[in-house]
């Protein structure tokens, strides 16, 4: 069986639009997906890499590119206030559950996507993470208990270190076994490798 | 007429992946082609932003990922010493014969562009300049003498502030009317920009 592994991050924008495109592309490629949560801010702090929103041109230009690639996908594309947000309690509950309860996890990663670049909603407020937890079907107190669990901590520590060994420096970033692939953009060069494979 | 505009500096690979993919998509979208000579350095500079190289984890897989482009492109790519070099003299040359003998022009580029990412030849030395520049059936002094002409080097101070004014923070960027595309790996979205106007 054909696997690929999908690095990303919940404040990524680029991995919103990747994870949009997941399912269509795992029924074109007949490949299975290994999901890897990592912290893309300590990432960024490992590597020296920054956010493109971090030099003014170039964050303006991703913005319309993202826009672009947004609407060829037909998905919704919008930024909550404060971005690029802190995402460290998000990803300990996504890698939370999905050391725990691995069949919650998409949904959480859905439920957490969709509020955040589909619906622009402002997550640094626990009250609203609360709401969006609750009405995906989340009891928001498990969510919390998992982020704030040591193995779990540690877990995100471990696969953020372990991105950062391989090469990774952004997000979303894919691999074929040994072959890394950077960006949303790459997906069709990911379906060229998994081909080959 | 359709036209677009291609902004390049010669020290870029990316930009030299895309003018080695010109002729067969001008001749796919029917569109012109307006050259616009830039110094990259220059727009670093002003717009904060850096070659992917100064990120050593993202200039480790950028080349990965040019020579994948360029492996599929059927082009040659290697790198000179001391890349990324710079390209001051070389693009003075450039955006001097497009102004004094606009016809020399494209042959200029391709010269210089071989030499640097075609065979990694040093222009760092300017003897090696000399002898590039012969063998492509260009006056090594006659070159020299436009390079040190004040218009020209103004017009390249001009070019790279209009760049900079409009947006631009990399190369090769292309301009389809007002929308801005950066990238070799967008030529796709140029066309269909061109397409729709």
């Amino acid at each position: 069986m054909k696997q690929f592994e999908f690095w990303f991050d919940l404040g990524s924008p680029a991995a919103y639009l990747a994870w949009k495109r997941l399912p269509k592309f795992l029924r074109g490629t007949g490949a299975t997906v290994a999901y890897k949560p990592m912290l893309l801010g300590g990432v960024f702090k490992a590597t020296g890499n920054a956010s493109p929103v971090t030099i003014p041109a170039k964050g303006k230009w991703i913005l319309v590119d993202f826009a672009r690639a947004a609407k060829k996908d037909g998905v919704p594309l919008s930024y909550p206030p404060g971005f690029p947000i802190n995402t460290l309690a998000l990803m300990r509950g996504a890698i939370g559950l999905q050391m725990r309860q691995p069949a919650r996890f998409a949904p959480y990663v859905d439920a957490m996507y969709d509020a955040i670049f589909g619906r622009a909603v402002d997550l640094r407020d626990e009250k609203v993470v609360a709401q969006v937890l609750s009405a995906a079907g989340f009891a928001p107190a498990e969510i919390l208990a998992l982020a704030g669990d040591p193995e779990v901590k540690q877990a995100l520590i471990r696969n953020t270190e372990e991105a950062v060994a391989r090469g990774v420096f952004g997000a979303p970033t894919f691999f074929v076994g040994g072959e890394m692939f950077w960006g949303q953009d790459r997906m069709d060069a990911v379906a060229e490798a998994l081909q080959a494979a």
